[in-house]
C-alpha cells in the first residue's frame, strides 16, 4: 500500500505538478512520481520543452468553427488541408474517434465532430451536439457520401440512424462502417452481437 | 503495430506535446495521445493547471546546496524543517531514494543526496558526486549517526564502504539499512545472494 502521494516530503509546487499529472489518463500516483522526478532532474531537455508544449497549445487551443475538431488553429490542419476529398465527410462522435480514423490513414475527405451521442438517458438532443452545423455543413453543398462512423454501442448506432433519416431525402450517399468480426477475431471470443452482427452481414466468398 | 505519434494529423503544436508527454516514463506513445486528448477536452480544469504547476516548478527548481535535494526551495523544505533531528543523517544515492523512505516516514533526520554512486567502469570518483559536501557538512559537527541508505547493489555497497571507511576515525555512529529478507518473501523465490545475507546476519529469536 503505497501512502497518498500528498505524504511526500516535496515542496507544495512539485506535489501540484504531480497531483495534475497524476491527474492524467495511463498515470497513477506511483507513476506520475516518477514523471516528476524525471522532469527535475532534466530542467533543460524535458521540463522546460514539456512546459513550452503546453503553453503553446494553451495559447492556440481552438475548436474548429467547421466540423468541431479540437486543434491549434481555427479552421483546423484538416478542414484547412487542400489535399482532402470535400466530397466525402466521415462523421464521428468525438475527437479521439476522428484521431484513431486518421492513424489507420484510410479515409481521404473531411470530418465532422458531433461532440458526444444522442442519448435519451442522459437527455442529450441533437441540438446539444454539433448536428445542426452538420445539416448546414451538408446544406451548403458538394457533399456526394457522408460514412457514419458511430461507435457500435446502442447510443452510437441510435445517433446515426437519426442522421440517416434526416438525410434520407437527398442524394447523398449514406454509409456506415461494417460491423463484424474484428480482425484476429475468434468466435469463441466474440460475443453474441457482433457474432449476431456478422451473420447478418455475411457475404459470398470472394 | 501502432504507427508513429507523428502520423496524427493535429497540428504541430499538439503534436509536439504528445512527444514531450511520451518521453515521460510510464507514458508511451498510445497513452501520450490519450493524455493529450484529456488535456485539450479540459482546458480550464486540467490543461491550465497543469501548465501552472510546470510553470511554478521550473521558475523555482533549485538543488539544495546544504543536502543535494531538488526542491523548489533552496534550502530545501526538509533542510528548512526545525522539527527534524539535526543529529541523524540519512546518506542515499538519489533523490528518488530520499523520496522513497520519506514516504515511510519513519526517518526522522535529515538527508543528504549523493547524486549517484561510485563507479570504476564509468569513472565516477567521489569528486564527481555530492561527497565532498557531505565530509564538510559532518565536520562541521553535531551528527551522532549516519545511516548509509544505498542501493544493495555493488555500486551502492562499494559507496556505502568508501563513505564508512573514510568516517573510521570519527566518533560517529555510521549504520546502514538491513539486508535480508524482504517482507513477504520466499526462501524458495529468493536469489542466492540475498539468502546469504540473510544468513549471515541471522538474529537470535526474541
Amino acid at each position: 500500500m503505497q501512502p497518498p502521494i500528498s505524504s511526500i516530503m516535496a515542496s507544495h509546487e512539485i506535489e501540484l505538478l504531480a497531483q495534475s499529472l497524476a491527474r492524467l489518463p495511463g498515470l497513477g500516483p506511483r507513476s506520475a512520481r516518477r514523471a516528476v522526478l524525471h522532469l527535475l532532474k532534466r530542467r533543460e531537455t524535458a521540463l522546460i520543452p514539456l512546459l513550452r508544449a503546453l503553453e503553446s497549445v494553451t495559447e492556440n487551443l481552438a475548436t474548429c468553427d467547421s466540423c468541431g475538431n479540437v486543434d491549434t488553429t481555427n479552421p483546423c490542419g484538416i478542414c484547412d488541408d487542400p489535399r482532402r476529398d470535400v466530397r466525402m465527410l466521415c462523421v464521428v462522435e468525438d475527437v479521439s474517434d476522428l484521431w484513431a480514423l486518421e492513424r489507420s490513414r484510410l479515409f481521404p475527405g473531411k470530418f465532422h465532430v458531433l461532440g458526444g451521442r444522442l442519448s435519451a438517458l442522459e437527455g442529450i438532443r441533437p441540438e446539444d451536439l454539433n448536428i445542426p452545423r452538420l445539416f448546414s455543413r451538408i446544406a451548403d453543398g458538394g457533399i456526394d457520401e457522408i460514412v457514419l462512423a458511430m461507435n457500435a454501442t446502442l447510443e452510437g448506432q441510435t445517433t446515426a440512424h437519426y442522421i440517416a433519416e434526416r438525410l434520407e431525402s437527398t442524394p447523398i450517399r449514406i454509409t456506415q462502417l461494417a460491423h463484424g468480426l474484428p480482425v484476429g477475431g475468434e468466435l469463441d471470443y466474440l460475443d453474441d452481437g457482433t457474432l449476431a452482427q456478422a451473420l447478418r452481414a455475411r457475404r459470398p466468398m470472394s
